[in-house]
């Protein structure tokens, strides 16, 4: 590598790394961030058709999917690039990696490049918990998280801090990845109880999160393990072929999706008939659709993770580089003198 | 900004800056690196049956286009970002800014970030010669480029080293362009005849390339300009309402295209009925359908710029990296000890 020029501001990207991105998570504190974060994908959820929508553009591979999310409101253009390999696990990979970028509308230029692994995790469980707000049963204590995996942590500290869950109850096929998660959330504050199965994970909770990784047909929620005024989080299923709730436990729920032509091919309700009702949640946000009608009705947040969750993300990062200072600059675009003299430029750059 | 602790080697994606490609471009030559992409090009123009091929993703505004141009060969997946705004060079910005993306299909991972405005002007003009050197008449030495802007000098060099043009006449409606071009060009052995119309500047062509970037129906080439033989290589008529050729230009010429599902909406042939017939330019470099048949034959390629053309640089790029150090590294991928312990990762970084 050899020194280069130093290229005009225009040409700059502000660049969060993964680095940087940790940086922020505990300068602001996960708790906090998730909170704030909340409060941007709410808002954006309250402004949701200004949002041009179009379902994620997914490259499909025996191996995974490599799938675009973009969006924008008007103003600021997003998107998001996110792989999805279940076998990855097994090879010492992570299934899902991701970064985004945000884009002024007016002139195409993008301000922000960010990673998104850790900012879907966040983003992830802050939308959990702003459903949850709206949906779950008032009062809850406590939560039943089925999956302890990479979402776990997330998952327990959003509704600690969002909904005042107090209570813990962990289950994970693997005992190790429970003992993991019970070890992080040592000093949380909550109460964490390490379960030996669904069953037991379960009881007396009235929220329940799943949150599996298993690309395939599940049933890690049956029927007989929801009882009456339950909310379920069901994030674990979110592309076609993945699900996690037995069908009748759909049958007996309210449904709340984020983008129905997106989660009818990836959500729990891939399982239903594509006409069956279901509810945008934005339209509970806004008040155009009532959420929780009452104490023993069953809410079902069927979660696949959309584009303006992203895009909500993004534009709360962008909006802490200047308060955190979290980033760098990186030179990412051609910004020569004479907009016409592109190839003057790299002549010059000779120097 | 504060220290971060060193992220690990599955983390870090390989980046090349603008001031980086400008190193590259300068330490390989235009021409050669030109002409080595074009091998690049026709290498994936032989295998366009293998390429997973979409029309691109766009999201339009009054001011402009954002364009997300996602492709893969089955083995490695590519996407350009690229942003068309017009209005940008009154503003001091640049009309068409870029960057890409390559990754691994069998596990998602992205192993290069590019920024492509710089290569996007390399590989269309790279693109034209590999066209021209099927399409353009034997033996041609002139070419008449109308349109000095950013693309000119690349255009020129490409044909004087792939297909051995020496004479350049070059038309621009503002001279000053013309004048940059010709500087530009005053060493590179060309004979540079700079002209005061378009008229002027195809007499005795054999080859016209026209690359001008207004936004809306022009005529740059009218009907009488444009004798028997000659190879015409539209490049600036390349998004919806913009073309540059008279409609009765192309009811003589046999027409060549990249990808026709795109070329229709995009190209000059959007003047045309959308059945009237084209040949797919992977025919004709594969020997499954013929070229030019005979000198007095028109010949037009419309091109467009297809995702194959910019997956064709990118993967370039990256067979360059070991050879010129041209490039950085970017933690853009979280890579936990326990890919299960994502939230572990963030809160050990705290240190």
């Amino acid at each position: 590598m050899t020194d280069a020029p130093a290229p005009s501001r225009l040409a700059m990207v502000p660049f969060v790394s993964v680095a940087r991105m940790m940086e922020m998570v505990n300068a602001i504190g996960p708790r906090r961030m998730m909170a704030e974060l909340a409060e941007y994908i709410e808002e954006d959820f309250r402004r949701w058709e200004r949002f041009d929508k179009t379902p994620r553009v997914a490259s499909h591979s025996p191996e995974g999917v490599i799938e675009l999310m973009p969006t924008s409101d008007g103003e600021t253009y997003g998107f998001k690039y996110v792989n999805g390999h279940p076998s990855n696990l097994k090879r010492g990979f992570q299934t899902v990696t991701a970064f985004g970028v945000l884009a002024r509308v007016d002139n195409g230029y993008p301000v922000l490049l960010s990673e998104m692994t850790v900012l879907t995790a966040l983003r992830t469980a802050a939308t959990s918990a702003v459903a949850a707000r709206h949906l779950a049963p008032k009062g809850a204590k406590t939560l039943a998280l089925i999956g302890a995996g990479a979402q776990c942590e997330f998952q327990a500290l959003a509704f600690q801090e969002m909904l005042g869950i107090e209570k813990i109850r962990i289950y994970d096929i693997d005992p190790a990845a429970t003992r993991k998660a019970a070890a992080n959330l040592a000093e949380s504050g909550l109460d964490i109880t390490p379960c030996q199965s669904g069953e037991e994970a379960v009881a007396g909770a009235q929220i329940i999160t799943t949150c599996t990784a298993d690309k395939q047909y599940a049933t890690i929620l049956t029927d007989n393990m929801v009882g009456a005024g339950v909310h379920i989080n069901a994030i674990g299923g979110d592309c076609p072929g993945k699900t996690e709730l037995h069908r009748d436990i759909l049958l007996r729920s309210e449904i709340f999706v984020e983008y129905p032509p997106q989660t009818r091919i990836e959500g729990e309700i891939q399982q239903l008939d594509p006409d069956h009702p279901v509810t945008e949640l934005w339209r509970v946000i806004t008040g155009q659709s009532e959420g929780r009608r009452g104490p023993d009705q069953i809410t079902l947040f069927d979660s696949v993770g959309f584009a303006t969750e992203d895009f909500s993300a993004l534009r709360y990062v962008r909006d802490q580089l200047d308060r955190t200072g979290h980033y760098e600059m990186l030179d990412l675009l051609a910004d020569p003198d004479d907009t016409r003299d592109l190839y003057g430029m790299v002549m010059r750059a000779k120097g």
